[in-house]
């Protein structure tokens, strides 16, 4: 009886840890970020197009600008809604696409197109020095080493980030959060 | 002792009927659609931005066009990437936010600002003759009645969807799904 008792919370609890784990970010033995497989399936931030400040935007083109869709790992997204911060292991997967107009029933404005590329900000305070680290994901599929911390994107966030490293300024649902909570930038209002 | 197996099976069915149940389309007694709380939890499908055959295109202008998120309830999603179409009980939402540019550090391109409308398009075969209804939720957050029959969401959706009466077309990571399982109509390729 015994037994059966233990195989009925361990079947329910390795379902958990499974969930969990995939929502999680992921490091090879040498340090490198793993691509997360599922993060069309963590929580929608928001998206914005052509926005000058974007990593990617130098490929892009005025009639073809890009979208770029932001995603946080569910755990994180759900510890913000609590405290209006971000927990140690939050993840954050910048989505950039291509945009398109003028196709099926579509005669004007933009919708998203193909993949064109795919970068993380991770919190791990112990293992990056300034707590937050980025990655460029290759096309590839191959885990991604720590961008070094002379990138752009270190100084900007630290900066400006209106929410620690993040910048929740652009995030809508988020933001009104943070403002209750008190842990929006005063700058940044 | 099996009162004890019997405690712990259900703690964990009743959490996950608890999880599936908010993510399901839920009616009133006299049949309108409750407004899900939690639809910003569920999956992101795309984004667009000034789409002109967007049902709240009307209050747009040249200089702030309106984005619109598409979320779908995990449930059909994941049926979707195993079979290309949509169960019994799928729930789109549209949700419409007016864009802003220029503010914080962002110098051009568009980013989301406050929600304009909330949609809802819902599968029910046995509720709904075309077996999709659509919704238009009030700004006050009460349930919406069915949009009538006449309105043109219907007859557009029905004539132009790629996959069942819903735009797959336009969203990026589903596409390829439906093609690849034979959903997609041959005609919006």
């Amino acid at each position: 009886m015994k037994m059966r008792i233990a195989i009925a919370i361990l079947a329910c609890m390795t379902g958990r840890a499974q969930q969990a784990g995939s929502q999680e970010p992921q490091f090879t033995k040498d340090g490198k970020l793993m691509p997360p497989k599922d993060y069309r399936e963590w929580v929608f931030v928001s998206s914005g197009l052509g926005m000058t400040y974007g990593p990617l935007a130098q490929g892009a083109t005025a009639e073809h600008p890009r979208f770029e869709n932001v995603f946080v790992n569910p755990r994180a997204y759900k510890a913000f809604l609590d405290t209006g911060a971000w927990p140690d292991k939050t993840m954050f997967i910048l989505e950039v696409r291509n945009s398109k107009s003028n196709g099926s029933i579509n005669k004007a404005g933009q919708y998203q197109e193909e993949i064109v590329g795919v970068q993380a900000e991770v919190k791990d305070e112990a293992r990056f020095p300034g707590k937050w680290g980025f990655f460029r994901f290759p096309q590839s599929g191959e885990p991604a080493a720590m961008l070094p911390v002379t990138e752009t994107c270190y100084a900007c966030h630290s900066k400006n980030g209106a929410v620690d490293n993040t910048f929740v300024q652009f995030y809508p649902t988020l933001s009104p959060i943070a403002k209750a909570k008190g842990t929006f930038k005063a700058s940044e209002k």
